[in-house]
């Protein structure tokens, strides 16, 4: 039998301690692969993506690829330059989602396109991808070039199906879902993917963690679209209703709205076109949002996603690494409450 | 002996048409490979991407793949995706760029990010751009990969070390030719030599294209950026004085600059800080250019480089090919009488 998130309970809130300790030496090892290798002749370049890259994330992605190679017990180092190629993807993709979003804040800091402008986030975001690519190059598996393009593309593909969905209220659960699965879970599944074709192992385990990535991924951004609504810039690290006031329809949003009033549903099609965007507007969104359940089911999705990730690695033996990979998604669920 | 560049006469002006029809069939199959791939379910991408791919570029890239695939007689079709890869990283590219200039023309058209924004034009740029990795993937030649990766990666550092020399006219003619090296001679350099890599020609054989295409490439930005002081918008399809209102330090500026009295420095110092943008000063800049032998100076460089790239020819055997390329760059560098 497979865990289950509920009784994941060490006596502590569940976190990522376990598969930060479980890869730690290995993240050193990438770590000095991404220094190495965001250096460029041109002084803004390791300047901007350095502000990021050593900006404080969690490095989540990476985690990811070296702790599934743990859970396979890879015995070699081929994963270190992969799992770099992953985060300057991330990186890249963060640069120019602060452009597009218009941000000023990330992770508590400045973002890179209001301290050095937009142009600049443009093309050492085009840079970093550029150096992914290389990266994948230099360990020469087609198979993972193959993933981890298909993984940009569609990432690509997904944000821009986001932009076009933005301040449309009537967008549905399910684009959502096809938004989310591919803007942020599709990275996350490559990511868990790439560890069993370094290690040479066959499709299903392949596949295996693939599904555990794509709904941990999934999982993470529902929470992560919950928290915008109820965390405060301290504890997120960007300003709470970020996505309220750009107008991006997520799942909390989306239920809201359908099960709201004649009225209600004015109230979120004003807000997502602009014209609610006060603090007063964010608290009259906050107080809909607890009434209609529509947080509470986010989360409760969010869940159902996390067991999926959970039940993926059934087929994978026991140890740190799958107890790690399995408490990393009860912390990527528990983070709203 | 090879070719020399005065010796190309055929009773008219020096044109892209011998390359254009020797290539015709060819660039059918690259047309249809670019249609099919820029397609998404989400339809912004392809009507982003269709107006800029189907806006009366050259395809000058993607032809010099084929012309020197012609060259080599090349009898596959393994070229015609990987030209169609080396067009969508030059779209992506174009796309990006107008995001960092804020243009608004281009080939005589609204740029798309006047059209659709700029989000909506970085975030297709990063579509392309993965798309033509996955092309290159189905290729499956990591040796072709290799060689669009690094160069994805010099554009990029190019395009920020343009960025960061932007206003500077003290910018040294040294930094300038690194800069167009990186972002323009790098792409042309690349899709010469991916063709001889498809050929499986030796690498002798892959440098010659390779420095065929660079100093093509850099003789064609020479007289690009010649272009922009002397030219009008109807045969340019971009505003005259473009660079020069944007303070793009291009090699005439350093010229003149470095010629010039103490006032036309100080001059051309304000004009590249942006305190000297209007149609007056434009008309003094040109006056100034003129007065230096700046532009003609500028020319006679690109004919150099276009000497050079026709030299790289010398050890291919004589043919329709060969005479298209050589014409080809005759057609560059004669662009601006």
């Amino acid at each position: 039998m497979s865990a289950t998130l509920h009784r994941i309970d060490a006596g502590r809130p569940p976190s990522l301690d376990p598969m930060m300790a479980l890869v730690a030496s290995d993240m050193n090892a990438v770590n000095a692969v991404i220094l190495d290798r965001m250096q460029s002749d041109v002084p803004l370049i390791p300047e901007l993506a350095g502000h990021l890259i050593a900006g404080g994330g969690k490095r989540m992605r990476p985690m990811l690829t070296l702790a599934c190679a743990r859970l396979l017990d890879y015995p070699g180092t081929r994963h270190h330059k992969l799992a770099a190629a992953v985060e300057f993807i991330h990186t890249a993709t963060l640069l120019h989602d602060d452009v597009v979003d218009g941000s000023d804040l990330r992770r508590g800091k400045r973002t890179a396109n209001i301290i050095w402008g937009n142009p600049a986030s443009v093309l050492v975001g085009d840079f970093l991808f550029s150096r992914s690519f290389e990266l994948m190059v230099e360990d020469g598996s087609l198979k993972v070039l193959k993933i981890l393009s298909n993984a940009s593309a569609v990432i690509a593909e997904g944000e821009v199906n986001q932009l076009t969905a933005q301040r449309q209220v009537e967008t549905s659960e399910e684009r959502y879902l096809d938004i989310i699965g591919a803007k942020t879970a599709a990275l996350f599944a490559a990511a868990c993917r790439i560890a069993a074709v370094v290690a040479e192992r066959n499709e299903a385990e392949e596949l295996a963690l693939d599904a555990y990535g794509r709904n941990l991924g999934i999982a993470f951004q529902l929470v992560d679209d919950a928290i915008d609504f109820v965390s405060d810039a301290e504890t997120m690290g960007k300003g709470v209703g970020d996505d309220f006031r750009d107008g991006k329809v997520t799942l909390p949003v989306i239920l809201a709205h359908a099960r709201g009033s004649a009225e209600d549903k004015a109230f979120w099609r004003d807000a997502m076109m602009g014209f609610r965007a006060s603090d007063a507007d964010l608290a009259h969104a906050q107080t809909l949002l607890r009434a209609t359940g529509a947080i509470d089911d986010t989360l409760a999705a969010a869940r159902r996603y996390g067991q999926r990730a959970v039940d993926a690695l059934g087929g994978f033996g026991q140890g740190a690494a799958k107890a790690a990979l399995t408490e990393a998604v009860a912390f990527a669920v528990a983070r709203a409450y």
